[in-house]
């Protein structure tokens, strides 16, 4: 399990990749995944039909500038893969400055930030810079040049899985398409990294996603049987110094919303309601789809002004607010691979926990002790309708309380599953 | 469509005529109406069974006063109808103030004020009028007489259609069998009209009721068929300067309550419950009926002081305070217009919009337009279960906003109805 | 029926009574019950199974003391029957205070309060005292001495029957095992005493309980058909000065839930949740019955500091709290007795209640009597959805105007049953 550190280096690891919904800034990022985790590798080749949308051509980008009539580059691809509008088609060209504003893409609230900007599905060119640098520029001609190619190809996710006890599968799903971008989400698949090394013998079956926005969750959810997903987690912005936001899935009250909420409940933390934006939770809980997959973030999607600029770098995010949002995941996913649902045995009246040793045998004391308090709600709400969380939420006591109650009870022959 | 002084206008040309539960009161009041839009008048003759009621006989009043020993009268029926109870029956004696009195109404709290007053099923005849005007005369002996007749008859009432492209209907019903009161329901009765004028090829078929209260609405309940009612809305004291109040039907949550309190969200307003007392909704919410119909008033029935005295006169009303039950009337009907559910043809995962080019080609923006997020939400809460009014509510956004990604999605293919 | 201080009277004279879950001292106490209502009583022979429990060894004391070396009684059971561990089992024996001290229970935080203990099913041996008592004790041998007996006997417990017009029931459950406790349980007997007396040709057959806690209450289940109860009060705690405090029933909304609360609505009052802790609602709410039992108590069970110490004595209780909870309860049952659910049979718009002489004949005034609005109410909602308590609860009306409604709607024949 990565520590902290061990996650910010892998982000600083992946951070200069230039990633985009395919190409081998993707596999690369794959590469640096499959150092920590094994991975199970997909491509799937340009023009598949994948639901309504087509798996688009590859692109592929080995250098790009503006160099003005000294040859000095003004914008370099080299310094950030985000200076360059992804997808950009080639373009090898002398243009005036008043030519080329066109395709110049700037943040003039925070002249110092690059923004981030793609063009996936229209085929166009840009690039992208900082106020401050545009400005700067005077007029006159300038060389333009980005040497990228749009072929056919293939689409790339990598699937990494952890077998449980049973087939029923949980996901967890991050994407792996932003360029130079920490939080968004490098910090996200870190935490990711981390949080499938963690799990031992689990009870579900987990299975991490590594793969492109949209198009790479449409085309896994065209290829793939959805009927083994119980529930599941979109992870993205796990790094930055904001308190957890747990956004609900479509369905509102899922099991996973339920166990969200629970293992946040003692911590400043936020909870919004699902919305059809955001990550692929919108593929997720599309209506046909309408799994059980919440979203955990720190701050939200496009919540801070660093969002999608040049100021989501490696020192917006800590190792510590990483080693945070793994906690609350594990102590989440125990929660979830723990509920389940027993069956009182013996309905009628309490049955006699004191000659199974399970009782306290000196009676007339006012403190009942927590276990036996957790042991009489787990048999009084084990009708079949209550899961064990749902037992600790309508008790107020702990889940690991009730869960080990549940577990005595089942021992002594008392309940079952 | 009238505007709020030609509202005003109708209210002071009906204000004098001397309306009750029948009469030609009510044909004079439904010539009026008939003057800005066409009418079916129905005449139910006296006798006929409505449910567990009976059509009563037909009241006629001529003239009526009271008039001291020098025949002057100090009590005159020509001065304002609410001088005699409604459905007083003939009486021509001399008599002392005190044999008098006990035929005498007034309001002790309001001494200048004349009450309203009747007695429709219980034979009898009665004055009211201001307690100064009472407190003034002297004892002695005083002419009264009372011109009435009550004979078999009709019960009458209109009916204006505006046809919609369905069949399924919407009722706005008021009463017309109140004398000289200007907000109870005179006020009402313009609004109707003018609402009925601005109707243009709407997709329900609105029926307006003109009507007397109770016996009225219960004599139209027996004869029509009331499986084409789908909303309605009694509208009555809709001119006086409250804040506008909805009173919820029985259900409380009916689409049109549901419309209702959306329409008037955004301003200051009263949400009522339902309570079986009232206006009409006591009939159409009966509980062999329980329609979807709720009650639309400003200031609440018997919720002022003026109500149901001569203080509720013109000028308590105002043309502008009209034409606001207008405008949220007219929003609330476009909205129980449009509201319909659609079902997403694409649900598996989101269609690709930008191909259709109904999303932004430039991606990273964290801006995205209100548009393209009603086409989300729509998409994704296109499951049958959600009609666009909910949709709108649930995602924040207006319902024009919603109700024009519908139709832009539905364009392409992308939903159906 | 016992006034407060007739109920007090009682207390007093059960106070010394040696109490526990079998033996004479139950038996004395139905004694005493008895010299005031009718008992059944019945006996269930030790070894009897009873679901998982199994009827114990009756235990019986006659004497217990520890004295000094100058064979001065130290703690001596004459004093208080509260200064043996009940069950204990005989001992007779010579042992230093070392030797002792396991035996002896204290309650530090209170030293002059002597401890409430029990070991049912555990066989051992104690004394309860004050800790300055012990503190006190100087070191050397002390004779110890219990002169009880634990031998094949039986459980028992009385029950009182209050027939009504159905054999549907209603249960009052009482404690009857705590030995010297004045509010838990005595003051609880007492009211149910009281309250029995009170009650005169009921709708439902009430049946008051006077058992021990959990075993009997485990043993009554065993033995009597369940499904005749539907409604049930666990009563305990009724003499305190505290607010009463009513906790709900495992359905948490059954009828007796809102009877409850809509008796308590009006004073000042605690409502608590279902646990499954307490006294026998316990039983009565497992999951294999799940009956609507709920529990009303003054202060509530283990909530004040006398709580099962020599503390809770006759002057922790008072004669007025004892008359305001059987205030509550009379009233509780009177609201319970008389709820049903009516059929209106006019239910297309209003039924003319006027040619029925249940309207007033003077229209147009707004201050519509109590009375009417309540038959209205009730024929709006009289569906067979809503009963009485509902039909009050939504109207804002008081039960006792609904019923009245209800029962003179039913005289004019226009609702049914």
């Amino acid at each position: 399990m990565l520590t902290g550190g061990e996650m910010h280096a892998l982000v600083e690891r992946m951070y200069p990749l230039c990633r985009s919904i395919t190409g081998d800034g993707v596999r690369a990022t794959l590469d640096a995944i499959g150092e920590h985790i094994p991975l199970d590798r997909h491509e799937v080749p340009t023009g598949t039909q994948v639901f309504d949308w087509t798996v688009p051509q590859e692109w592929n980008i080995r250098d790009a500038y503006i160099a003005d009539a000294d040859g000095k580059r003004v914008v370099d691809f080299r310094e950030s893969n985000l200076h360059v509008v992804g997808y950009s088609v080639p373009v090898a060209a002398t243009m005036t400055l008043a030519e080329l504003r066109p395709h110049l893409h700037t943040l003039p609230d925070h002249p110092s930030w690059v923004p981030y900007r793609t063009s996936y599905y229209s085929p166009t060119w840009g690039f992208c810079l900082a106020q401050e640098t545009l400005d700067a520029l005077p007029d006159g001609e300038y060389e333009v040049r980005i040497d990228s190619t749009l072929a056919d190809g293939h689409l790339s996710y990598g699937e990494h899985v952890v077998p449980g006890r049973v087939d029923d599968e949980v996901i967890v799903s991050c994407h792996v398409c932003h360029p130079s971008l920490a939080n968004d989400n490098l910090a996200g698949i870190a935490v990711a990294v981390s949080l499938a090394q963690a799990l031992e013998n689990p009870y579900y079956t987990y299975r991490f996603l590594f793969m492109p926005g949209t198009i790479g969750a449409i085309t896994w959810l065209a290829r793939n049987r959805v009927e083994r997903i119980r529930h599941g987690i979109v992870l993205a912005c796990a790094g930055d110094r904001g308190d957890l936001t747990y956004k609900r899935s479509r369905r509102g009250a899922a099991e996973i919303d339920r166990v969200l909420e629970h293992a946040l409940r003692d911590r400043p933390h936020r909870i919004a309601d699902f919305s059809p934006y955001g990550y692929d939770e919108r593929q997720f809980c599309s209506p046909g789809f309408n799994l059980g997959v919440g979203s955990l973030t720190r701050t939200p999607y496009a919540g801070y002004p660093e969002y999608h600029t040049s100021a989501d770098n490696p020192d917006f995010i800590s190792p510590s607010a990483m080693e945070d949002t793994l906690v609350v995941l594990r102590e989440a996913f125990a929660i979830l691979d723990r509920n389940r649902r027993y069956t009182n045995l013996s309905p009628y009246g309490e049955p006699q926990l004191g000659k199974r040793g399970l009782y306290d045998s000196l009676g007339g004391r006012s403190d009942a002790k927590q276990a036996q308090m957790a042991m009489l709600w787990v048999l009084n709400l084990a009708d079949g309708d209550h899961d064990l969380l749902g037992i600790a939420q309508r008790s107020g006591l702990g889940f690991e309380a009730v869960a080990a109650a549940a577990t005595a009870l089942h021992d002594a022959g008392l309940v079952k599953e």
